[in-house]
């Protein structure tokens, strides 16, 4: 598959992977463009194209084979390769995010959260330990971390961009309402909810 | 300007937001679109276009006016449109975006939060009491509200969306990782949180 696949086309694919664990779970062998389209309302013909991207869709003559269109949608978007993960901030949404089922399933393993406040350090959530800021360094430094979740209050976001920064981390995904200042070799990804709100809000 | 905007658009605009708060913030007036665009790394080119798009962007000879520039944003995303949400769902997700600091100022008012646990009804977070799932028709009968926000366990995601579409709520903000089956009527806004990562990740 050609690696300059679309955001849109990766976002569908996720959605698809979505409805064929559920179909799984339901004990169905088959599934049609038709009832993915429906579910999420969009055309037939577009879910068809995005899943001829696809190696090996599993495509029969009764339709597609859940449990191969779901494999070849996990090696498609690279599942396999397992990143780890930091979540620094160990507030409501970084616990929830530690929380996510998802994430292990989809290739995202969390390895510790980080926090400043005493009485989080030393806890644990979802089996992760929540360790002290001021160790990150150090720790990143014995552990395997490709990025960090930022989920920091928004007025600490740069601050403690600095500290992930410094430790040596090359990702930050940033659930701030900030835009972090970070030098070139680092890459950010803001997780814009404002943004994503707007989009769906704009015609209401 | 014309009503169709893009996603894209509407993100990038949404992010320039931040900075300008941030400018405001720090007392500065004036920002020029070469400042907005290294901090994003993106082009010049780019964000000249974008701000070209809006009615009064506040450009003058030495760079954007921040305030009328951040001003002239609001009113091309509508922020001044106050939607109504209830977040249903009071577990970390649901307190986070509780008690997200961003909402009110983009429009998005929380009026309430919903759960079935008796340990939660009654408690408030941020001001915002949660209520009993159970009483969500009646309240929506006698209180103006426009989008469910959706982030209760995945697992029980297709019976609260029911109970929403029940409830005579039209959109709905899924935060859970399943596809809803809603009828025609209702739209969806899948907050697809794998997808973004999936995004962000694929070249890594």
């Amino acid at each position: 598959m050609d690696k300059k696949i679309s955001e849109k086309v990766i976002n569908r694919l996720t959605l698809y992977h979505y409805i064929l664990r559920d179909y799984i779970a339901n004990g169905e062998i088959y599934i049609s463009s038709k009832q993915i389209a429906t579910l999420l309302k969009i055309d037939d013909s577009q879910v068809r194209k995005d899943l001829n991207l696809l190696n090996n869709s599993g495509k029969s003559r009764v339709g597609y084979i859940v449990k191969e269109l779901k494999k070849s949608i996990e090696m498609t978007l690279g599942y396999s390769k397992t990143k780890h993960t930091c979540i620094i901030g160990a507030g409501n949404l970084g616990m929830a995010l530690a929380k996510y089922d998802n994430f292990t399933s989809y290739g995202l393993n969390v390895v510790a959260l980080f926090d400043n406040d005493i009485n989080k350090i030393g806890n644990k959530i979802n089996e992760k330990e929540i360790l002290d800021i001021k160790n990150l360094t150090d720790f990143v430094k014995t552990n395997e971390i490709d990025i960090a979740i930022l989920t920091v209050p928004s007025k600490f976001a740069q601050e403690t961009a600095d500290l992930i920064v410094n430790s040596g981390i090359k990702y930050i995904w940033n659930f701030t309402s900030r835009v972090l200042k970070v030098p070139d070799d680092v890459q950010v990804w803001n997780e814009n909810l404002m943004g994503n709100f707007l989009q769906f809000t704009y015609n209401i």
